[in-house]
């Protein structure tokens, strides 16, 4: 056991994810032998991401104004809505530079077992955004973009009845298969599968 | 780039040992999703630490007080002290409950090339310590518990050049050898040899 304020903090670092007791003792040390600078810093950051932090009223992304940085930015393209699970999905797309059209954050994905239904997640949100959309615009293609994990496919199979529809739109899925860089030998069955029956035409 | 004031908090969390981007960003997003709680919660751990946590005057360990638990504890042996390098070290060997006396932390080793020589230490500190026992009370062991790599090695001798001359006082090194539960195959050669040539008479 440690001196009381000590253990206080290492037990709530301790239930950060990726951190365990260790680890979190680890970072309670190190923040113990730096004279209050960075406990200063953490803790303004913390207060920070509290006090300016909001959800966008259009995609549900993570935004410090009422709308969020891709939401506010007109050069995106609207006519392509990307749906994913979590904000940070948003920042993994985003990574990847391929996509410049907006988003929508489900908050999650079904999941019954844990109470999870259609109405726990900005579904009607996502309707209402593709009937409410201003004059001359229209949204041509949603994309899920929600984990290739059995609640992720749940959810999506969940969206594209529907979704299916509505007139003039199309519903497209991330593909699944091989990751990059990755060996043949040590893919699962399941991915290889769907690298298989999603196999693309060179010629 | 995320929105201003996740990033922040990302970057100063990245910079805390065994947090990469990577589980910053976890970090991030996990405490943005809850609802300010949790948030809450590790401002208050942290502030505590910040404000109420200081240095016992005796021993240099963490303290919420001006001795720390142990130096507080008249129950513990005051004729042994086990030297640490960092208070964290104190919890390690306290959690093997094999030792009922004092600690004195150091501070650190010597590694004069990162410029920590004996006066960046608290090895004055110790040399005070066994000068001035109350009447009637006797330091007879200072078992030295420094890390067993360079710099921990390195101080460790010179401390023991500093406290030979102490009538009466005998100086201890933990021991070195194979881990237990360890494998003796995949011990390196320097752990093995510290095993053989410090062997124990069975019979």
């Amino acid at each position: 056991m440690y001196e009381g304020p000590i253990q206080d903090l290492i037990d709530q670092l301790a239930k950060l994810p990726g951190l365990g007791p260790k680890g979190a003792q680890r970072i309670a040390f190190h923040l113990l032998a730096g004279e209050n600078v960075e406990i200063d810093r953490l803790m303004a950051a913390l207060g920070h991401v509290r006090d300016d932090v909001t959800f966008c009223s259009e995609c549900g992304n993570v935004a410090a104004d009422k709308l969020c940085r891709i939401c506010g930015d007109a050069r995106r393209d609207v006519t392509k809505i990307c749906v994913v699970e979590e904000p940070k999905d948003i920042y993994a797309i985003e990574r990847t530079k391929e996509f410049d059209g907006r988003y929508h954050v489900l908050g999650g994905a079904l999941d019954p077992l844990s109470g999870i239904g259609p109405d726990q997640l900005r579904i009607r949100e996502l309707l209402r955004r593709l009937g409410e959309m201003p004059d001359g615009q229209e949204v041509s293609e949603i994309i899920v973009a929600t984990d290739p994990n059995t609640e992720g496919e749940a959810t999506a199979t969940y969206l594209l009845r529907m979704l299916k529809d509505f007139p003039g739109l199309s519903v497209t899925r991330l593909a699944s298969g091989l990751p990059m860089g990755g060996d043949l030998e040590f893919a699962d069955e399941l991915t290889l599968g769907r690298a298989l029956s999603g196999r693309r035409v060179l010629v």
